[in-house]
């Protein structure tokens, strides 16, 4: 017997199994994941084999290493969360989501932070040792809201989209915030004066962390979009680029100290268009097959893994000191939500409702980035407490907010997502209105976000598409082909029934409209049509058309984990086709 | 810039972007792939990355780790190899093959051993210290034929099935030999006296090794095809469930000192029927696509790292060695091709060509694994020698043989395989005669191949089976839905006009049978149908086909690392059906 030589191998792949075999465990019940969310039963997982761990050696279970969680599983979480987000609803919430992630958390580290230092003060406590900067420090590391949980939670209570891109949007960019804050402290904490450049360089470097991120993500982005145009040869390592690139993106955002959580969104967000026009339809579905896998099982492993590090001797359990940061961290996430809706509220028409603003308050849960920072802080002799603090925090909130959410969404009757995607017409309004509102803006001089849309689309027809796109050769789904096939086929049969030159019926015409959708180049090919209509109008329709639909496919419904977006989309589409294309023999 | 930090990741990111960046760039000149072959211009890269590295730092640059080599490398080429593995061929092969591969194997090492160790008796060549047992130790390492290089060759000169089913299987199943005589041969060195028991106990290895492997394997293989009947709820990590059983049936075996490359073969060829059949289609084109992916980034970081670990210090040049080396290695695998062929043909009606006979001992190259072993030899003082050796050997196979082997396959006119998949009424003819042979062997009381086969069938479809499949949900291609969809309308469609009553004509019975081969549920849902003609006939007609077609859509054509089997066969089947579906209105 060999085991140290296969040990490091074969321990991930046990761990990964065990994590994809509990996952199946909790599907065998149907009962179980609809009232307990998986993160909950997750932790416990972890938590029996922890004590598993813990009474077989009667030694501590290994923490989770930070920087095994922010180098290997975070990255693969993140890339899904920015692959697979609603980026209309993301844009158009923008504002409001940079103002709740960077305004946001400042306003909760320094409340957090401040607040303890008031309860340090009291003496019956005896935690007089702890100075502002370490709970300030403490603040930046717990006031943030963890994408992982957040995702983890909502994904299964199906709120609305609006609020959910909220909550999430938030999770996701404040990381760039609380990068900086807690490696600001961190370095107050080691240096013996602070002078006031020092929190001016501080406050500099938001900017610079969180825009350098995005930079480094798009550069990443727009570099893979333009591989996948040369790839034509050689289909199967397509799917490869998007992960290494966005991988890299992330990598190089981290070795420059700048945000590796937005570089990576930035950089599938960036992609995610170009590629998705580049690559084959196999290679698509790999690739969004493979996200959704490899994400669903690095979020079953943190979970996991949070759950063993709990056990152990790494605590040191000052109860007030941990039931006031829980308290605080409620209240002024109550507090800021409210304070800063309220601002949101007075300059849009489209208010949050109060019972949004609850959501979103109640919704801030704190998970794996916490836990990874607090053990990640340079030893000195409370570090015990702060780790106690911060687990006690993280199952605080998701177990007690996590399964009391879904309860309380049923109960408020928070707006919930609609269940089915938008249809044709809908789309068409929107798209309609979009145009219109970026008119407007344009006559009134106001420079709004239409205005900038319509300029960003122009800049990418124009010069972006030109470059990352492999025009000649556009994805079309196997139904669209085969319908391509037999199309010539009729026609070739009617031209030798000698039975061309009839007007074309109704139903073929509305079927040509249907293609776009699907793909605005196969109308192009039905010629036959176009030279018995009068050639303007039907360019007209087919490019009113094409404009506006030629990205259905890739529409889909609201985002959730365990589902691929339009999954059975393409068969329906088809489907109609053909009973239409029935109908007109 | 914090580049420790993130270093590991990011450089095997780098190298892996390398790799695919190489690949994409030989693909960009149609004619470069066309002339070398792919590997060759990979080492060719390597070579020029090691030139760079040996110049920047004037000391050798890394050599390719054994360990990341076995335990990362290796697994994913193996694993497709298994999974893509043409079983038909293979079991009908499989007594030539094993022959090959174990005596070919045995009797390369003896020869090549004894005749270097003739060699270093010649004063001349100053090698007299190089023992009998070093020479046979380096025999056991140098003779085995490489999977890695065989499957890079011989996927670009598409030879016919049976030739590339023989030389390939024989590469992959040799490793039980090498494992057993490489580790025989190194404990020998490091023992004082030998007893003649210990050579009994390395014969009886043989089997415990080779047939501990399989048994690991099909373990694993189906387990995993088990765990699959329980995903339906949760089909984003069923592709996970594949990879992660296969590896750990490949590290299980290594731990035992069993064959790793034995058991995941073993461990692909046994589940893949099971899990083809209980996961999704879209898991299915992930687990295809995803293997195909990652054994192709394998290779190519085996073939560049093999050219960075060909520059340095790390040889000695000891020509006469190096030579003869070569000289013997060609010699003695033609010397044993024709003999073990020579039997082979006596009990075989389909004899083996002498042009086949020169093709097989011609592609037998070397590669990665005889490499990853000569580091792994203890220091001794001519381990130099041996390494300088093994990678003359290897290029010169590589490069001389690999380039010439198409010109030759061309010039002897080397039956091809052939371009088209096999058509419904072959296949019907093969199955026919399939059960007709068993039904002969069973008469005649002879328990061959077809016996055993039968045997094996019926052992499936009784127990295995019922055990491993989740039956009520079999996969159906999408077209086959769709189909099923317009099917269900049309009857509705027809009953509600009262044309109900008609009996079918003859292209909607060939429809329902060539429904059969997609999915042999199908027909049945078709009552009408069923009741209109005599049940008796009917059934007698489906159960034919069902029997003799259901497999169709598994049956791709001959194997080859790049494309995806049976890819655009869906289509066309569905287009056929929809042609016939059309004529019958």
């Amino acid at each position: 017997l060999d085991y140290q030589h296969v040990q490091v191998p074969f321990e991930i792949t046990l761990w990964i199994m065990l994590a994809s075999l509990a996952k199946i465990g909790f599907h065998l019940y149907n009962k179980l994941p609809s009232v307990v969310p998986e993160s909950c039963l997750l932790i416990f997982v972890g938590l029996i084999m922890g004590g598993i761990i813990y009474g077989l050696n009667d030694k501590s279970p290994p923490v989770m290493d930070s920087d095994i969680f922010f180098l290997y599983l975070l990255p693969p979480i993140v890339l899904d969360a920015g692959y697979f987000m609603p980026s209309r609803p993301f844009f158009e919430n923008i504002g409001t989501i940079l103002l709740y992630a960077v305004v946001g958390t400042i306003w909760n580290v320094f409340g957090i932070g401040f607040s303890l230092y008031g309860i340090c003060q009291v003496k019956a406590f005896r935690l007089q040792d702890v100075s502002l900067l370490h709970n300030l420090l403490f603040g930046s590391l717990i006031a943030a809201v963890d994408p992982v949980a957040v995702l983890a939670v909502f994904e299964e209570i199906h709120v609305n989209e609006k609020l959910h891109i909220l909550v999430f949007g938030e999770s996701l960019l404040n990381d760039a915030v609380t990068v900086v804050l807690y490696k600001l402290f961190r370095s107050f904490c080691e240096m013996s004066t602070i002078k006031s450049v020092d929190i001016f360089v501080g406050v500099g470097k938001f900017f610079v962390v969180g825009l350098g991120g995005v930079l480094v993500g798009l550069t990443f982005g727009l570099t893979a979009a333009f591989t996948t145009r040369f790839t034509k040869d050689i289909r199967v390592i397509e799917p490869l680029f998007v992960f290494l690139y966005s991988y890299l993106s992330y990598l190089t955002a981290e070795m420059f100290h700048l945000s590796g959580i937005v570089a990576i969104i930035a950089c599938a967000m960036g992609m995610k268009r170009y590629v998705e026009a580049n690559i084959s339809l196999k290679s698509h579905t790999t690739v969004k097959y493979f996200m959704k896998m490899w994400s669903s099982v690095s979020d079953t492993l943190i979970f996991i893994f949070l759950g063993v590090s709990t056990i152990g001797e790494n605590h040191e359990w000052n109860w007030p000191y941990i039931c006031f940061t829980v308290i605080f961290c409620l209240i002024w996430r109550a507090l800021g939500v409210l304070v800063l809706t309220f601002f949101v509220n007075r300059f849009h028409v489209n208010t949050i409702t109060s019972k949004d603003q609850f959501i979103i308050a109640y919704g801030g849960l704190r998970g794996a980035i916490c836990f990874s920072l607090v053990f990640l802080l340079p030893d000195f002799h409370r570090k015990k407490l702060f780790i106690a603090a911060t687990t006690v925090v993280i199952l605080f909130t998701v177990f007690v907010q996590g399964m009391t959410i879904r309860p309380l969404v049923d109960l408020l009757a928070v707006k919930r997502e609609r269940e089915s995607a938008p249809t044709v017409g809908e789309q068409i309004h929107i798209r309609f209105l979009d145009h219109l509102l970026a008119g407007i803006e344009d006559i009134s001089g106001h420079w709004g976000q239409y205005y900038w849309k319509d300029k960003l689309e122009y800049f990418n027809s124009k010069y972006l598409q030109k470059i990352l796109l492999r025009e000649y050769d556009q994805p079309k789904s196997s139904i669209v082909l085969l319908y391509e096939k037999l199309e010539r086929k009729h026609a070739i049969e009617l031209a030798e029934a000698g039975q061309l030159g009839h007007a074309p019926s109704h139903p073929s015409l509305l079927r040509s409209g249907f293609l776009c959708s699907n793909n605005n180049r196969t109308a192009i090919t039905d010629k036959k049509l176009e030279d018995t209509l009068n050639p303007d109008v039907l360019e007209n329709i087919q490019q009113i058309l094409a404009r506006n639909l030629y990205r259905i496919r890739r529409t889909g419904p609201a985002y959730n984990r365990h589902t691929l977006p339009g999954e059975a989309e393409p068969v329906e589409h088809a489907e109609e086709i053909l009973i239409l294309r029935h109908k007109s023999l």
